[in-house]
């Protein structure tokens, strides 16, 4: 008999941490309904036509693909097997693993157009599935948490997703991370300045690498993108704004970039978030404009955000931006929106390390009720459901043995009390009730215990 | 521009149904707690050497197969090619999508035996997907919600199910259902009594049909599977408990398999579990024990459970019963459990169609903020952090529009308050709470807007 196992990337979550987990998504789907975004989900499988195309090449090579049910191979010739995996594919497979939370809202806003009143808030959290290598930190299966608002161009919803991002992370008790901000628009306007107009695509997937691998990779890379040494020269005073200021950063910007409308436009906005934050009344926002900030993806027209935890080498543990024409692709161009999204297994590594669960968030069955023989059980069974009606989380161990084997259950599971029922107890209905951690004893009426419990 | 699609038998749920769904999952999550079961979650992959072989030959057509990453078809030859899908399939796919949640439970159990402390009480809510032929009801994902409780035969663990099936139904305000209790050991001193010892799944196979098709054609399917007419008329005295009560049902059963040490054990069972439910003071118990209740599949052993609403003709909502050898395909026999699964679907489709959600259940934001002019707006953002900092879902129209457009958004949400902040409200502080139901409208300060809505 062979031992089972785990397909390489995937993981079990045990008890533990699936309770911290649900801690973690509690929080975020709070936060999510409190600032009036609704539910949705979609399914776990999409057409390959749906998914194809949206991710750039390397992504459509991650795509998981579902082989198609019933007799696949009587449409393949031998002709087909002989061209090779990437044309064999369409012919035995026609549907795929969601990659992200993005693509299949799009879809279902295109589906839904004529009956979604926008703007439209949701949110949704979902596993995602990528044919990564497998390696620390990184997942074939993982969960994204996403909240959008699409059909709007205003910049309170920045301005929300900014004080969204603060309430999650002083929820989740993570006091110190960095919220950064900048605006593609003024990357569009740098990549004007510095005489490649139209190119700040090219330019934001190089500099989003800048804390990797440092400014002179980034102008190597930039370079073998056919960037001329002049161009790059032009790029300097991008790479001087680290200790500035936030008013002395945007006035140095805003000469560099005088020239460009685009860049006007983008730093007009940012301070416009900025402002409404303030109105807001967050305080100790921990908001820092980063002119250097970029991120990768391609579909990103304005507002920028990434977090990172402080005190810990763990990438970004969210991020977002707005986009301009996320449905353009399924046939519904000019929707603009704005979205966040939380990744949930970076945020658990974070806490996991600096040690921020709370208690509570572990928190399983509050107390186990140990009878010592058959007869005890006649008092505990209606005592559990009391207990259980009280909303407290209550089991009985279920065998008859001895008293130190149950008790070793309470320890193994963590249970902070103990109910234990001799013939005493039967007698006088008085019950003794005991505190794992501390091994103090109470002795109590069914009624007191409850209360003191609750 | 081709417009995109859902994969047939998948579905998107939008906020409302989400919402509803929300509150089912919510419920039943909180049951299970109450009554000590621990979260679990398993990947929604699985290697097919985990899966296949566990659901029998129908069950491994309905896997969803997932294609190997890379160059899957390096490997295909023309030989492999010309022998057919099923051969060809473990050349080109090694994971399957999860077909239910217990078989990956009882791997994890195997793979975390010596970590686990038994008895292990786990839940585990996740979707499941079949390359089941899409048809009303049925669909390729859908959601399960299990509770297992392994590493004990303890009878209080079936008392409990039934405990927990009550408080499920009752929370959802599903008052009117039928609770139908079996065990597979009566079943099994039938099948010795009119002469097919060890035949009970087939026997189970056919009487698990008997509510469907009836009780000849019933007897045709076993007619078909080798059973004689002298064994079928045996089973006469089956066919004749339905209208009588328990403890007749009871008597008549004791003497007609009398013989059967199995069947005697079997009722025992029944009769104790029926005694520890009781004892939990359980009112208004919907139990009803069922001799012809089948279930087919074909790992039980002991106790069976199904539950039905009544008034609706929506087949099962929830069943289960105990099994004494679910990790035994996995090399670890003997481990005895007992568990019960939800199914989500089928539960809202009974909710939707009694109209049974409280009105609570679809609710989202609670209050929109209606500014007249971005002066009211300074007034509106702290209002807002304010009402979200008492835990009240609210947002403000983001754009600024025309009254009446975002009265209308209010009412297509479905959000019954709003809250008027024109040029008066921002010279006064006084602000106007306008109920979207009654159209009633209250004078209020910021202070006691919160108060009221709280």
């Amino acid at each position: 008999m062979q031992k089972p196992t785990l397909p390489k990337g995937t993981r079990d979550f045990g008890p533990e941490q699936m309770s911290k987990r649900l801690f973690i998504f509690d929080t975020i789907r709070e936060t999510f309904k409190r600032f009036g975004f609704q539910p949705l989900e979609t399914p776990s499988m999409e057409n390959l036509s749906t998914l194809t195309g949206k991710y750039g090449d390397e992504g459509d090579q991650l795509l998981f693909k579902i082989l198609n049910s019933g007799d696949f191979s009587a449409n393949i010739t031998e002709l087909d097997l002989a061209s090779g995996s990437k044309k064999l594919t369409p012919k035995i497979s026609e549907k795929g693993l969601r990659y992200d939370l993005t693509v299949p809202f799009a879809r279902y806003v295109v589906i839904n157009r004529n009956a979604l009143t926008l703007p439209f808030k949701r949110y949704q959290m979902q596993p995602v599935w990528r044919a990564d290598r497998p390696q620390r930190g990184r997942y074939r299966e993982f969960y994204q948490c996403d909240a959008d608002v699409v059909g709007t161009d205003s910049l309170l919803c920045e301005a929300e997703i900014v004080l969204m991002i603060h309430e999650v992370f002083r929820n989740l008790n993570i006091q110190d991370f960095t919220l950064k901000i900048n605006n593609r628009k003024i990357l569009a306007g740098i990549a004007e300045v510095i005489g490649v107009p139209g190119q700040e695509g090219t330019l934001s997937v190089a500099i989003d690498k800048l804390d990797k691998i440092g400014q002179e990779k980034v102008l190597d890379e930039l370079r073998g993108r056919g960037f001329t040494e002049d161009t790059l020269s032009k790029l300097d005073p991008l790479f001087s704004f680290g200790t500035l200021d936030l008013t002395t950063t945007l006035n140095q910007l805003k000469t560099w970039l005088s020239v460009s409308d685009l860049a006007s436009k983008g730093i007009a906005e940012l301070e416009e978030t900025l402002l409404f934050v303030r109105q807001y009344g967050l305080a100790n926002a921990r908001v820092e404009f980063d002119p250097t900030l970029a991120r990768g993806l391609s579909y990103y027209t304005g507002a920028i955000f990434e977090v990172k935890a402080n005190g810990v080498s763990i990438g970004s543990v969210s991020g977002g931006g707005r986009y301009d024409n996320l449905t353009g692709a399924f046939g519904m161009p000019g929707l603009s929106g704005v979205g966040i999204s939380f990744g949930v297994d970076r945020i658990y590594d974070v806490m996991d390390e600096l040690n921020l669960f709370p208690a509570s968030a572990g928190q399983g069955t509050q107390v186990l009720i140990v009878p010592f023989d058959s007869e005890a059980r006649s008092v505990a069974l209606p005592l559990l459901s009391k207990l259980r009606v009280a909303n407290i989380a209550a089991e009985m161990y279920p065998d008859l043995t001895k008293v130190k084997k149950m008790l070793d259950y309470a320890n193994a599971r963590a249970i902070p009390f103990v109910v234990l029922i001799g013939s005493e107890e039967v007698q006088t209905g008085v019950l003794t009730l005991k505190n794992m951690l501390t091994g103090e004893q109470h002795k109590l009426t069914a009624g007191e215990l409850v209360t003191r419990l609750e």
